[in-house]
């Protein structure tokens, strides 16, 4: 029910068709991320006129509510919500570290109190895998627990965990329609990550998760760490890197060989009222586009592009409108999925090294005004 | 530019034609309010999926912001929102009286404070059309004061006052691509609303609104009035009930000859959980929807309808997804479009009272559960 086929390739850079028994998704791809079973301000229909192909729903979010059991009693994550196309969902490990209070970790699992409610829970591995089979995404990811990057002496204690966990994963996983991604851990040591790499190559995983990055370490350090996955991991199967979706880290990790990547961003700066451009983020706050009669990014395709002008949308974010969140949601996500379009097609095209040293002097990550 | 053909006729209930510079509307019409233009959570485009012909914005909110001279600017109202469609503005009267603070009136208008920053402001008939005339929308109101209903004393003073302005509203309007439409005022006193319709009707505008009602009076005292301003009012020209919206009142003002109906209503309702269906409004927040697997209203054509679940629903409306605040507001916009056209069917194939009735019977304006 899954492969990867890779069709096209430049160097290490790759374009691939990643099968699923939702369809196909074309790679690299940029998957938005719908932490409660819906890509924040964003309807299933508008999401596809978007590009999106694939998107990410949270087990520790659906977990709490509302329940994988209801889920699954209304037909899994692709009925409840509406989205006839592929999903993955993440283990709840990272949001379990992140999110909730009091946690407590052993070689079983996670004891932790819901951020919600303070009610009291506990994951291991084959709990995150029997709530996952609930959501019924087609792909799921093992149970790991995300140290702090720079932390050698954790990150080897953490990194054996992983690897036991990632074992107990592959056990417990009964589903063939859907596909249990292993994850790399290491933090931002070689040695360790390249052990990690071997440890959970072997297991035969029909994808990798790139783990425990974008947490905390530098740019530099994620990039090194990219290129020693790109090295260690198998060339035929997907590469992950997870919760990563800044227009530059995506075409740094491309760069880098990686196929897939998650991120909530385009949707929290849609929040916050930060807009992509083609030469970095604007903040459509400013009282400098009151009068702006330009589309958010002037050439973009999107529906807000297409149909409102800055000053329009600035207007509505100024007075709280709902309307503002959503078109600057929508055009968020469009621009990357559009940056994704655009790298296969350079790949495609053996440009994809001119296309990125173009794309990244243009751009910049810090708001630009 | 603008002319209004009656085209059936089943006693004193009509279906018609209004025809503007922007499009023809079919009435009877529901207008939904877009009262910082845009009508909250609904792009344009879905506005138009749901039926919408004609929508409302209030010259008070936007005069405040983003200022109608910006407006202007960028083309107005329909340019501005991307609503290629007719619009109607209030003249910002209403909206002067019950939300801004420390307001003062005189015979030559309103002094207020902005209910935004406590700034000073003061609107008179020939300020309210300037704005109106920059907003640009298809129809414009005369700017009048909207009394208490029930205080016969005052409706006498506030009435004769309305009525000069009518007149100065009437003088100020230059614009041949707007249509002005009167008020008629007077409370629910037959005699001073009969007064009213004489003395607005004879300024021969080319529509009248219904002012002052659904503002405190009882149900059977609005039918009143209704009853009088049918009698009253002349038949060949659009008569609107300003700011009324729930669906039994619809039923009633048609069932009473009226042509043009607004309320933010649908919207509010929808912010608060609330969603209309065949036997009257349901809290969509209860937990007996939990595991609903049906519709919002089954039935019903919208995209929320058609697409999801109450369950789903509930799930975004419990954990505070915008989703959830858009699906609920697109269908309760459609479920009142869709009333009107079934209404206006009915009337076609003259068997509007056997309708009405059946509606009523089955409909509950309570919350049912």
């Amino acid at each position: 029910m899954f492969s990867f086929d890779i069709q096209h390739t430049e160097k290490r850079y790759r374009v691939g068709v990643f099968h699923t028994p939702h369809g196909d998704v074309l790679t690299p791809v940029f998957m938005p991320v719908g932490t409660q079973a819906t890509v924040k301000a964003i309807s299933p229909r508008d999401l596809t006129e978007a590009g999106a192909s694939m998107i990410l729903a949270n087990t520790y979010h659906l977990y709490l509510r509302p329940g994988d059991q209801l889920v699954a009693r209304h037909g899994g994550l692709h009925n409840f919500m509406a989205w006839n196309a592929p999903v993955l969902t993440d283990s709840g490990g990272f949001q379990v570290f992140s999110l909730s209070e009091m946690r407590k970790i052993d070689n079983e699992g996670v004891t932790f109190k819901s951020h919600l409610d303070g009610s009291m829970h506990r994951l291991t591995p084959e709990k995150s895998i029997s709530i996952q089979q609930n959501l019924g995404a087609d792909v799921i990811m093992c149970f790991d627990e995300c140290p702090p990057p720079t932390d050698r002496e954790y990150n080897v204690i953490s990194m054996a965990r992983t690897h036991a966990w990632a074992e107990r994963c592959r056990r417990a996983h009964a589903r063939d329609d859907q596909a249990l991604f292993g994850i790399v851990q290491g933090g931002i040591f070689r040695e360790l990550r390249e052990q990690s790499a071997r440890a959970i190559s072997a297991m035969d995983f029909p994808g990798h998760g790139i783990g425990g990055l974008a947490v905390g370490e530098t740019k530099q350090e994620m990039l090194n760490t990219l290129e020693w996955m790109d090295a260690a991991l198998p060339v035929d199967k997907p590469r992950y890197l997870m919760g990563v979706g800044e227009p530059t880290d995506l075409i740094n990790g491309v760069a880098r060989g990686m196929d897939m990547f998650d991120c909530a961003l385009p949707t929290r700066l849609a929040r916050h009222g930060a807009a992509f451009t083609a030469t970095g983020r604007i903040n459509m706050r400013n009282k400098l586009y009151e009068d702006d009669e330009q589309p958010l990014n002037p050439g973009c395709a999107c529906y807000a592009c297409r149909t409102f002008t800055r000053a329009y949308i600035r207007h509505l974010l100024h007075v709280g409108e709902i309307l503002g969140l959503y078109l600057m949601s929508l055009h968020n996500v469009h621009f990357l999925i559009q940056l994704m379009a655009d790298i296969r097609r350079a790949i495609i095209d053996s440009r994809f090294e001119e296309f990125a040293a173009a794309w990244l002097a243009r751009y910049s990550s810090v708001v630009q005004r």
